[in-house]
């Protein structure tokens, strides 16, 4: 997918007091060395140790630096790399990477040092892919669930998963190699006992998208109700500021506003929707055609009413999705006949801190905290889906007795689609649209 | 002026794909042992080595990170210190901090590692602040005069020339001692020598703050000249783009704009003035006046004229400041009668490039790249004028026939002055306003 040769990338951000850049490759430790003025030359010196030096241009000194030198395989590539520390000047890391590209190095493409780690069966592509996802972890869930999968977690399981599924295709080939014979090594029972003891653990993983994908991307949350029932005020509250325009006037709210707010290391996408109600006004029913599609985005719908008014028509929900019903302006009178309803009153702050804590606990990140497998990644869910629905149809021809061929067949698809997850089956263009996301660096 | 103890800050900025979080002071190894887990404690292991690991928060894995050890003295502050590379996610980074304050560090100030460099003798305060100016350093120039200063060249050239002071109050005050045998150890016309050459040095040393200052800030030129002349037109084709607005309207441009480029390493900051004519018009009138202003501030004063017009009144310069004259619209005529001038054609793009390099060659970088001790900051620049006004007054009071005491309290001050940019007679305030300029981690 990449071509050989050095690579050479800055590894940190600029603006910082230091900024390492990284190289790797083989001969990367000969071409810093043409560059590197130290005590004595890199290639001299032992893995795993730290030089102070000095990068030259010619006569020219252009920093001081510290390199650490990592010989193959006990590097991230698994190749000869160094790491080269700096002072954290843009122009100064653009200088060294001059020099080092003069001296036989060439810029690294983003991912292609991951890249290189995987050719050299150091991490999978999930692994890879984990590393993206830990750098961009920005909460103790997510990056629970990331660091989990860049453990190889998450590989384990599911190379588990590939081996259950390898040996039920041997023995039904086994059975087709002595199919004159007419002799059935594998009990068809047993065949689908296997196969449906593999699938709970594919839905198992399937299932802990919904919580992965939640904890990875935020979860999106529905304001909804009629108008003026006080839904902006409560977004105002939940998000502890005036970014909603309030006002009495019923339907100020025109067009959907979006605010996030973290709720114990998990992130909350409130959409404040314009009143549901029936309307011939064509700018309100357009802001009701959005709240229509808000809804069906959202993971937790809040219905959001007033004493005086109960519970109107709730709106139509999937099974996956949750619906809470608040009951606001709770200040205002002591009816509370809405069974199963939160009371609150966003204007004097009552109730807010039990809203917040039913949204939380509509994800379950324990599993994410004690280090269980949870997926977070779409492409992962699509294969798991793909695997998932190959083994279902093994096991309906399991029972109607189709031939062990096409058995095999869709086995081996199921083999192939969680294979595709860590990397060992994609092919260099699907790679390729993977690493090209990653930073440069990395 | 800083408290003891290990101190711990982020060292590279965030959105990379490494971070890296230095710790120095006595015990950081072992700190660092106490959320660290590794093939073996670091404390057993060797100055200038690298360890993978983990950082880890009980049970719970905060990242792989590499570990870089260095022990006292052999460390940037001299102290035993540690770096921490992990993956460059914020949420990681303040998680390695935390666990590293709860074991024994605390967060470090501003330009807390570079002070305590500062106070194990390693560097003097020049040397602290030329790797502050190191790490805003753009340009090979200003990259160049930072070098020089950080290794120390500076700071050897400043302490010869304390010598030679301290070398001519010896002498005088052996005189003082044998006062009353009334004997001249010191040939007054020696000492007057002696001084004359040190002052030359610390002038040569004030002079090249013009050029270090130039170079370090950017170069201000003021572009002026009666209304309508091409002015605007000019510095767009100077900048390379349409900022300022262009019409054939006389006095379009009522208030000054800058604009910087950048030319053959140097920094030009353009400032594009309101024609300079007599006029009532009260905001007309407070343009000029912002005219004048920037004259006043800049280094370069681009006079532009057209060949119809001749050179009317030129701008009252100092002696520091350059004028150049320049005939625009040189396109509609032949005529060539306006001495030294540059003739050039801002619509047709004519003649603009030997404009840039007379521009250019207002400034030598030819020391800077040789490595010629430069001055760039203005405080050097402020402590070197006193230490000149200090010797000048020596020299005066050796021909008045002064006291010995008043000779010698004279040559004392030039002494304190210099010592006063390496920072051995720097107050904690001074030193404090220093460092807190500096970023966090350096």
């Amino acid at each position: 997918m990449f071509e050989s040769g050095i690579i050479v990338a800055p590894a940190t951000a600029t603006g910082g007091a230091i900024a390492v850049v990284r190289m790797s490759g083989d001969g990367a430790i000969e071409c810093c060395d043409r560059v590197f003025r130290g005590r004595r030359p890199l290639a001299e010196c032992r893995s795993h140790t730290v030089h102070y030096g000095e990068i030259v241009d010619g006569h020219r000194v252009v920093d001081d630096v510290l390199v650490a030198l990592f010989r193959a395989p006990h590097s991230y590539t698994g190749e000869d790399s160094v790491e080269v520390s700096m002072h954290g000047s843009q122009y100064i890391v653009s200088e060294v990477i001059r020099l080092l590209c003069s001296s036989g190095a060439r810029l690294a493409a983003a991912g292609e040092f991951s890249a290189r780690a995987m050719a050299a069966g150091r991490i999978d592509l999930s692994q890879a892919e984990a590393v993206a996802d830990l750098i961009a972890a920005d909460s103790r869930a997510s990056h629970a669930i990331a660091a989990t999968q860049m453990r190889g977690g998450y590989s384990a399981l599911l190379e588990e998963l590939r081996e259950q599924l390898v040996n039920i295709t041997a023995l039904l080939e086994l059975e087709l190699d002595f199919s004159e014979e007419d002799v059935e090594f594998a009990d068809r029972e047993q065949l689908q006992r296997m196969l449906r003891t593999t699938d709970e653990v594919v839905v198992r993983l399937m299932e802990s998208f919904r919580v992965g994908n939640a904890i990875r991307e935020g979860v999106n949350v529905a304001i909804v109700g009629a108008p003026n029932v006080g839904k902006s005020t409560l977004l105002n509250r939940l998000v502890g500021d005036d970014r909603a325009m309030v006002s009495s006037i019923a339907g100020t709210t025109r067009d959907t506003i979006e605010e996030c707010v973290t709720i114990d290391d998990v992130r909350f996408r409130f959409v404040d929707t314009a009143g549901l109600h029936a309307t011939d006004d064509m700018l309100e029913r357009m802001g009701i055609e959005r709240t229509e599609q808000a809804i069906r985005r959202a993971r937790v719908v809040v219905y959001v009413t007033e004493p005086s008014s109960g519970v109107g028509e709730l709106p139509m929900l999937s099974a996956e999705q949750v619906l809470m019903v608040v009951v606001n302006k709770m200040d205002t009178t002591d009816r509370r006949d809405v069974e199963g309803a939160l009371y609150i009153s966003a204007r004097e702050n009552q109730g807010i801190d039990e809203l917040r804590t039913a949204l939380r606990q509509t994800v379950d990140t324990d599993g994410a905290y004690r280090g269980d497998v949870i997926v977070s990644n779409l492409r992962h869910f699509e294969s798991l889906a793909r695997a998932h629905k190959d083994i279902e149809m093994a096991v309906a021809a399991l029972s109607s007795g189709v031939s062990e061929e096409l058995l095999a067949e869709d086995i081996r698809g199921a083999i192939s689609a969680l294979a595709e997850i860590t990397g060992s089956v994609t092919n260099d263009d699907i790679l390729q649209t993977i690493f090209s996301r990653f930073c440069i660096g990395k």
